[in-house]
């Protein structure tokens, strides 16, 4: 108990320093303020503003580390039933929920980030994180480890791999579009349920792509055949076509 | 003669500061690489490197900002009768062609930027400019102006427009997984034939989203019927037609 006590002050510190952030940058512009005016206007000490941020700047982004590390697991521990491009879907969801999750802050970081080029700089790579995460995970699904081989240049798995990064790049270019719409509409709405729409949408045409796999050495003998009862739940079904492969 | 002879002068000493910058960045690191040393090793003052260069970043990178005006005013010279993914895979081909023209100064910079965080940064912030310009063309050839409406969140506009941001994105994760390929590769091999190849594959997935664009006014009275001779040329076509509209 103590130890959540100590996070969850953690957390509201870390709170008050972004809005006081926030505020000021507004109020003033960002190349005018200084850690000690945010530090100050939060009610904290200097050092304190260190123990959570690195620079000015990570001041008023969300922990986009700590979100990467999240996406990452969820599709990690994705089933290999779930679809592909449901588990990157769900992915994208959970991104767009932590800007949901407090629009007043969205809105306000939103207008900010727009004036301050650095700040938008610092956006799009971390954008570009998540938009990786993704590519690597099709991949992953598609039986392409990493790292890359140089082979791959011209071959069959190269074209994969790169339909994979469009369609990476896809889900990141919609989940921008719909939250940027979302944020210059003052944050009202359900963005949540516009970027599953929008989504599924931008989606339906691209998921042809991850079925045609024809690779040179399928042949008839990979045929594989499972006759179970019709009751069997999916994940014994997946229990035996895994065993059996 | 006596200006192109002073702009030939400038892009030499400019050339020269880039491999400097490069040899240095990789023999000793980028954080230890100081500016005059930098001038030093090319044999010119430090304030000459301050001609050309803001920061010790920009100094191995291409002029991404005099190649985007480039892009801009090709897109925008396009003729109305070439097909947008015609345009926009020239475009995208006359980037790759600034890194094919000096693949060894091309391969060093992606030894480079590859070790150093804030220059891949720089660089995917450079490729979002890129994509950005590729997408407003679209909407542009789509009759979809700019700034972009409020009251689009939801239409039919707002679709189209996300739908020309996502091929844009395409375009761009294309070049560069291309491109990266072929740096990865000692920058041998005609990269702008397998960007083509590649862009042709991607794009032939994309394009019919460019003609699904009924719209809620559409009806039969907008239909035009040009009725003109055989041989007429395509451009007398398009002014009759323009004339129509």
């Amino acid at each position: 108990m103590e130890g959540r006590g100590h996070v969850a002050v953690r957390r509201d510190v870390r709170r008050s320093l972004t809005a006081a952030a926030l505020d000021l940058f507004l109020a003033q512009g960002f190349d005018e303020t200084t850690v000690d005016q945010i530090a100050e206007a939060a009610g904290v000490a200097r050092r304190t503003f260190f123990r959570h941020f690195r620079v000015k700047e990570d001041a008023i982004f969300p922990d986009h580390d700590a979100m990467l590390r999240e996406i990452v697991a969820h599709l990690d521990s994705a089933s290999p039933l779930v679809p592909p491009l449901t588990a990157v879907t769900e992915a994208a969801l959970m991104v767009v929920d932590t800007y949901a999750a407090d629009p007043e802050t969205s809105v306000k970081r939103y207008e900010v980030t727009r004036r301050v080029p650095s700040l938008r700089e610092h956006e799009i790579a971390a954008t570009s994180r998540y938009q990786r995460a993704f590519a690597a995970f099709l991949n992953e699904r598609d039986g392409l480890g990493t790292p890359e081989g140089l082979d791959e240049r011209d071959g069959a798995a190269g074209q994969r791999r790169l339909r994979h990064e469009v369609i990476a790049a896809a889900v990141v270019t919609t989940h921008n579009h719909v939250l940027r719409a979302w944020l210059r509409g003052g944050g009202t709405g359900d963005v949540r349920a516009h970027l599953s729409e929008a989504l599924s949408g931008i989606l339906a045409g691209l998921e042809p792509w991850l079925d045609d796999r024809a690779r040179p050495g399928d042949d008839e003998d990979d045929v594989l055949v499972v006759v179970t009862r019709r009751g069997t739940p999916l994940w014994r079904i997946a229990q035996e076509i895994e065993a059996a492969r």
